[in-house]
């Protein structure tokens, strides 16, 4: 992959300030060798909705192989002041040394469970937060929404065209990368395509239209250049009176004679909705009944619901800024939290207690386990566990809300999955990406095998995540510990 | 500075694929030598607010610099069989040789006013588009909410803490850039401060809490290290009963022997109105009264307007994911469109008509007027005009309304200023950067100097951006000459 590193981009120090104070802390104080557990887990998905995609995977395993400090960098750390010359040089010889275990890219996956699980040396954990954070939650952000976005769609395809409205450039990038992942079909981001492989697709701006004489003159250049791929953006001027008899007009006087179809007409402003079905009504008269009608014009899940609700004619989607920043709700909202430490070979389970009770962490470390129904391949529910047990799928299993303990359920007839796989051992990277369309293909299936009270966008079925009765216990001992009378 | 410079990021590719297909198509229509005009500009401010704050100028002079085409570049595009050999050619040897005028950094603008206006041949003046918008969007669209979280605040510091939930890496390191124009006064990602010199800081997370047998051993472990910056998170158990306490004992028992102070306690969960005041009571009365208050959690312009209204005791705040998203409103809509095209050293408007009226553009190759109190220094009114207009300050002007014609009224007193600089000549960049915090000040300067009628956050006053007559005048008659009847 030509993309596939980050070369002298210096990402090493995209890390929060106090990652380096606490690791210089741990370093003078001797914790340097301590082994530390950290869960990467979310507390509800983006939208109220009932499921997100975890990804960005692949990014961070570049990150952590390529994690280093230069000259540069230990010298503006000293300029600070605040560290200690020995953990400077310590920094300089860094190498990221731990165990990472993780759920796949293309996930389905659901608030509460560890998404990455780190165990490694105080230092390497702590360094690794922000970046881990950043780009799971980057990643998983977008591909969740282009999830919802392709499924509102009910089957036409969607185009991610949100480059230009983008928060940074690699909000467009890895933007482009993660919608794909969510089942985007291309994107007009030429970068992704050239880096990535995400199909990168265009055709014109308003501003070709208007460097012509004439509508007509604009689109009669182009179906000359791109006869094989001739869509026509009709909104300039007027899309009923101009941009559609414009459009017949090259069909007949250009395209046909040379034995070529118009491909599309595209629709950027007014009532999409009406628009779409009177070009339909005009493209058919015309026998132009291929042509596809291609809406954009800032769209998303909502508005694509909508329009075809009302019978929009409308045959594919480009779907710009409410996609690529993830407007309705922009983030993602990840957590790295410590959740056990070793001492002398014990692991020591480890809670942050919280006046807001939802912000109470599970301790310990631990294993999500996916329960599938045997038949029908459908999750069933998550159970949280710790790292040692082991669900026994063949006898039946029960399962119970954490909160409510007498809501109780006995699943029977299932397989049980371990969802993390090992990504890093040791510091060694054990797992390769699967290729990005490997990626799209596995979230595709794993989304289509979901209930559907789980899948709707309005007040959907809340996905079971329960926790083993050996790590309810855990927790609960540990909350009592440190309640203040 | 050590960032500046895009290197080997390749981002001359991060453009949509239309940009290439209408290059494509200018080349082999014999047009790529024809000037046109394009004008950047937004058509309304974020979250309903009276102004917003332009930013990324930097990065757009970087990014025309640095732009060209490499032989990876070019073997991709001849991989997609739609561009002629010739126009790669093109291409592997393309330059930006046009004009550019910009709005400097920091400056306070509003709607349907151009940003930046670009002045080349429709090849380059095409392919920048998607660069200048992407950046010019995303750091507008931060330094604006950061100005916004910081006026809420009413003098008190804020904290960039958003970069494990940006949108991306750039989200987070022209985030951390973006916000510190807009006012902020640190960040706490690193990056930002080794490659701009915004200043980091940080202290510690929950886990470094965690990580010791009590609360009180990690805050004496912290304390030791850092004596001098001694902030101490204290709701990792119990803000009351625990944190307080325990940070208490530490500024008497370590400390205060040593000579030093407590310098600050963070408070990221609960009820932050209520935990403030009760800690700056225990504070005060251990005599602590120098002790800040740092509140963290989700915050944004709102809830610190809200918290200070209730009179919760924090002297600054950290924001994080509300800030670095521009949550309430992630997108910055700025767009590019044709405003003119030359043929035979004429100047040809052009006008994109639209059935949504919004949409409708400013024809012309355009300048901004700012129209300011001569005795008082307030902006009073800007005017878009023709580029060859001047305002002639020595006489009254008269402003009116570009759809109420009939409401005018008359500037006395005042001078006029030019809001664009020249930025680049015939591809040479003839502007220099002013420092991040040269331009930091400025903002400061230029928004204090707003009326605060523009700056409350619910139903602002509209600052007047008008058209002067003869601009106005060649819009109404493009408009006719497109009316489909």
């Amino acid at each position: 992959m030509y993309y596939n590193n980050f070369g002298d981009r210096k990402l090493p120090m995209l890390m929060d300030f106090y990652e380096l104070t606490m690791a210089n802390g741990y370093f003078a104080n001797g914790m340097k060798e301590d082994i530390v557990y950290f869960d990467m887990f979310f507390r509800k998905n983006p939208d109220g909705a009932g499921f997100s995609i975890v990804a960005g995977l692949e990014q961070v395993i570049q990150y952590i192989k390529e994690l280093k400090f230069n000259d540069h960098d230990i010298e503006y750390l000293r300029s600070k002041n605040m560290f200690k010359e020995e953990f400077l040089q310590y920094l300089k010889n860094f190498k990221f040394s731990g165990d990472i275990y993780a759920i796949p890219e293309g996930t389905p996956v659901f608030p509460n469970e560890p998404l990455i699980t780190v165990r490694a040396k105080s230092i390497d954990a702590q360094l690794i937060e922000t970046m881990l954070l950043l780009t799971i939650n980057h990643q998983s952000l977008i591909a969740t929404k282009a999830n919802r976005v392709v499924r509102a769609a009910k089957g036409r395809p969607i185009m991610e065209f949100g480059a230009r409205r983008s928060q940074g450039y690699d909000g467009a990038i890895y933007g482009a990368r993660a919608a794909y992942i969510g089942g985007v079909v291309g994107t007009a981001t030429t970068l992704a395509d050239e880096a990535f492989g995400v199909p990168a697709l265009g055709t014109m701006a308003h501003s070709w239209v208007q460097m012509y004489e004439s509508e007509y003159e604009a689109f009669k250049v182009y179906a000359e250049n791109y006869p094989d791929s001739c869509t026509l953006l009709i909104d300039t001027y007027n899309v009923i009176k101009s941009g559609i008899p414009n459009a017949i007009r090259i069909s007949k006087e250009i395209l046909e004679p040379m034995g070529k179809r118009l491909k599309g007409v595209r629709i950027d402003s007014g009532d999409i909705a009406y628009l779409s079905k009177k070009c339909r009504k005009m493209l058919n008269e015309a026998n132009l009944h291929d042509c596809a009608i291609v809406a954009s014009n800032s769209l998303d899940e909502f508005i694509i619901t909508d329009l075809l609700d009302q019978g929009a004619k409308i045959d594919s989607f480009g779907v710009g800024e409410r996609l690529i920043t993830a407007k309705s709700e922009p983030v993602f909202g990840c957590v790295y939290k410590l959740a056990a430490i070793e001492k002398n070979g014990e692991i020591i389970p480890k809670i942050k207690i919280s006046e807001n009770e939802e912000k109470i962490t599970n301790p310990g470390y631990k294993k999500v386990w996916r329960l599938y129904d045997k038949k029908a391949d459908n999750p069933i529910a998550d159970v949280v566990a710790l790292h040692n047990e082991v669900i026994d799928d063949t006898k039946p299993y029960t399962i119970f809300d954490e909160i409510h303990v007498w809501k109780k359920k006995k699943v029977t007839r299932f397989y049980a999955k371990n969802l993390q796989v090992p990504v890093f051992i040791g510091g060694e990277c054990v797992y390769e990406s699967p290729s990005l369309n490997e990626i799209r293909d596995y979230c595709k299936k794993e989304v289509d095998n979901l209930w559907n009270e789980v899948k709707r966008f309005t007040n959907p079925h809340t996905y079971y995540v329960d926790l083993s009765s050996d790590l309810w216990i855990c927790k609960q001992d540990l909350i009592g510990q440190y309640s203040f009378k």
